[in-house]
């Protein structure tokens, strides 16, 4: 998907919204269990309530690895079934050597089919490379992340900036708002306006709305460009915002609420 | 597997090596095509041709993962049939937020029953404390690698400190010599010394031997420790010896150069 068709649905939707299936087998409704596949039929109906609401879905892949080669079928499955129209990004979080990043690359954009990839960049400019090259395809770089790790490297401080800065700064030269994004997490929302300050153009993927604790005001009110520019992401407060067989209708009800929030901001 | 089960394999089978089974599809010799899977064909032929000179296979998952769901079947079958007395390295690199990481953590070492996995630190200790706490299996953090890459980020300096060696000291904190070990790349051998001043007893994991340029002397000269706590890692040179028929014998006849020369350091 291009930048165009990608801000053309965004304003078409008046939605950032980003809905992450991080879906638990432990924590859908106990009455999907019976079904062929309870994390597909989980995903599908949770895509069928919302996806008039969002502009995309994200996939954390570690919840599919986690149940085995099964695992990766339900996942081909439910990117199959989310409507083309929808920006579908892999929350794979890879980062290899140059050789290696082209076989995830391949796997994502070519095997699966997604229009992102979320990529780990501690290794340097030939982990990223090879994702980049793909047409209408997005690299979504890790910059500063939500969790509280975070303090560990990313907000490490290098002279006069911090490393995920450095981070962003250098791997702007790699590719151009036409084709990489940057995680940004959510509960660090002060700094969004300083990194806009020098990274104006480009989407930010913004995970750490709902459980983690961010918030979706600050984070319109510093990160949104002239594009609209940002996916905020719910993933939790969305996908188990029931536990009972209305899971999909409340679901939907939550989506609701932060598209009406997001109103505003068109 | 426990650190001492580790260090007596290598004591008794004299080696420290370790091979990539970093298959790709489109390298193997062309009559394997035939076959039903390909790529465990070939992986099978090489196990039993080198278990016996190395003490450790690394599974590189994105040449597996670029097969799609098929290639996770291969995955599982070559791990399983590598012997158990072996170490056995996801190298997957994953590293997420907590939950995230746990659900990394079951996939290889439940799911698929590796000895260990490859993981990346850029997001912080709860992104890698998860997979520290299982019992018997190891966490191998990248620290320094051996692509060019590497000076982007890993080689910045803090203070008086690359990034690298911040990340190694702060991750040590995390784990133990018992659980622990690091990525260190081969073509940066000078830096070893440096390194084993404050890591003196952890594994470190050393990819870049043969095709990336790294050298088996200058590695052995600076990087062992009293365990020898090196695993010199060999794929392509090894794997991909031959691309016809004999590529197993190949194989084994580089596997058996290898190992004659870290002889003279036991």
């Amino acid at each position: 998907m291009n930048r165009q068709s990608l801000v053309e649905q965004i304003r078409q939707k008046k939605s950032y919204l980003c809905i992450g299936l991080d879906t638990d087998i432990k924590k859908i409704p106990i009455h999907l269990l019976n079904e062929p596949d309870p994390v597909f039929s989980f995903n599908k109906a949770i895509i069928d309530a919302t996806s008039d609401l969002c502009v995309s879905y994200k996939i954390n892949t570690a919840f599919y690895e986690s149940m085995g080669v099964k695992g990766w079928e339900t996942l081909e499955k439910t990117v199959q079934y989310i409507p083309d129209e929808l920006f579908t990004i892999a929350d794979a979080k890879r980062g290899d050597i140059g050789n290696t990043a082209a076989q995830y690359a391949k796997t994502f954009f070519e095997v699966y089919g997604f229009d992102a990839i979320t990529v780990n960049p501690y290794m340097g400019e030939d982990s990223v490379r090879p994702f980049l090259e793909y047409d209408d395809k997005w690299t979504i770089v890790l910059g500063l992340t939500s969790n509280p790790g975070a303090a560990d490297f990313e907000l490490l401080k290098l002279d006069h900036h911090y490393l995920y800065e450095r981070v962003i700064q250098t791997s702007m030269k790699w590719g151009s708002p036409e084709n990489l994004m940057y995680v940004i997490g959510a509960t660090q929302s002060h700094l969004f306006s300083d990194i806009r300050k020098f990274c104006a153009d480009h989407f930010f993927l913004v995970p750490g709305v709902g459980t983690q604790g961010g918030d979706l005001q600050q984070i319109s009110a510093h990160a949104l460009n002239k594009d609209i520019g940002v996916f905020v992401n719910v993933s939790r407060a969305v996908i188990y915002a029931s536990d009972k067989e209305n899971y999909a209708r409340e679901g939907r009800s939550i989506a609701c609420q932060l598209q009406q929030n997001m109103l505003t901001y068109f």
